[in-house]
């Protein structure tokens, strides 16, 4: 793949820049060219800052979100003990939440969904240790924030059985996206936009 | 962009890579969370690799390769000495016309193409030491590999007024690509393609 440059060191670097989501052999070579070009403002720091993240970079032990200590600053920010946990199914939709910035309490990462297919049980998923936190937190509410697939509705039901009565349990509500045009909207996104109608 | 992490070296990676040609905030944050989940197979050799070709890749001296010493291995390689140059405008361009292993010469890497428009003229394009390779390595033909762009068309007729008669200047044929569908070429391809057409 790499093979045409004959230099080790810079082939090796773009079979693995290759690896990376959404990059291919051929954005990868493009990155790692710009990358040469501007080694001193760029690969350096570059080389530097994934250092400082192997080796510092770790899961919160309670709610799974991505941190350089056993605590994630979600969690060690007293101000967001406030009774609510959204649970995600992973920690790049936790950050998507917090962009919004609207949600002001604690998160609980599954690491992904339920799964019969994939083998993926309860056990993988941290769902034993939201039960722990809902109780040792004394939170009032669960709000539901996963995937609107069939695998992420799937785990929204089996985490609210678990959770019981004793927990007010709710999720995103689904309908059309802000900006989004209904020629463009699939059937089922319809379908539940208009049952979940409301007065105008 | 990376704020929603709220931890420093995890957003400082993200900017950093948000910077490479190809990756936006949203890619970026994507690969970063996949390298910190396989910190120890993929982040920690990516951060060591990078440090390798940072602190080694340096440009050819001959021919403006990218390499890992003052010469690059196909200015090494007393083989490639064929009495061929092919004149490319980027090190991308090389690498490309290696993979398709089919040219046995060596290569000159100009840095990009002539352009009144971004004040780039002969001098910033390493044209005076490929007139002095010319003479140095008793080049017999020199195949101009530039792009067929205005600006690499600007470039190849200044280059091979340069050389003069004492060398046979070549350049790549135009034509369909192979694979090519007519109903997708634009004019100027089939156009250059049927001046160019020959006996079947």
């Amino acid at each position: 793949m790499g093979a045409a440059t004959d230099t080790g060191a810079i082939d090796a670097l773009i079979d693995l820049m290759a690896r990376l989501p959404g990059l291919g052999p051929r954005s990868a070579r493009r990155a790692v060219l710009h990358l040469v070009k501007h080694r001193g403002r760029q690969l350096a720091p570059l080389a530097e800052a994934m250092r400082t993240v192997a080796d510092t970079a770790r899961e919160c032990l309670n709610c799974g979100n991505i941190g350089t200590a056993d605590l994630c600053p979600i969690c060690q920010n007293n101000a967001r003990a406030n009774g609510q946990i959204c649970v995600v199914g992973d920690v790049a939709d936790l950050w998507a939440m917090e962009r919004s910035g609207v949600f002001k309490g604690r998160y609980h990462v599954l690491g992904g969904t339920l799964s019969a297919l994939d083998d993926i049980g309860p056990e993988e998923l941290r769902i034993p240790k939201l039960l722990d936190r809902v109780v040792s937190e004394h939170v009032s509410e669960v709000v539901l924030a996963l995937n609107a697939t069939v695998d992420g509705q799937t785990t929204a039901f089996y985490i609210a059985e678990q959770l019981g009565e004793g927990v007010e349990v709710t999720s995103l509500a689904q309908g059309v996206p802000i900006g989004g045009e209904l020629d463009y909207l699939d059937d089922g996104t319809i379908t539940a936009a208009l049952k979940a109608r409301r007065k105008f």
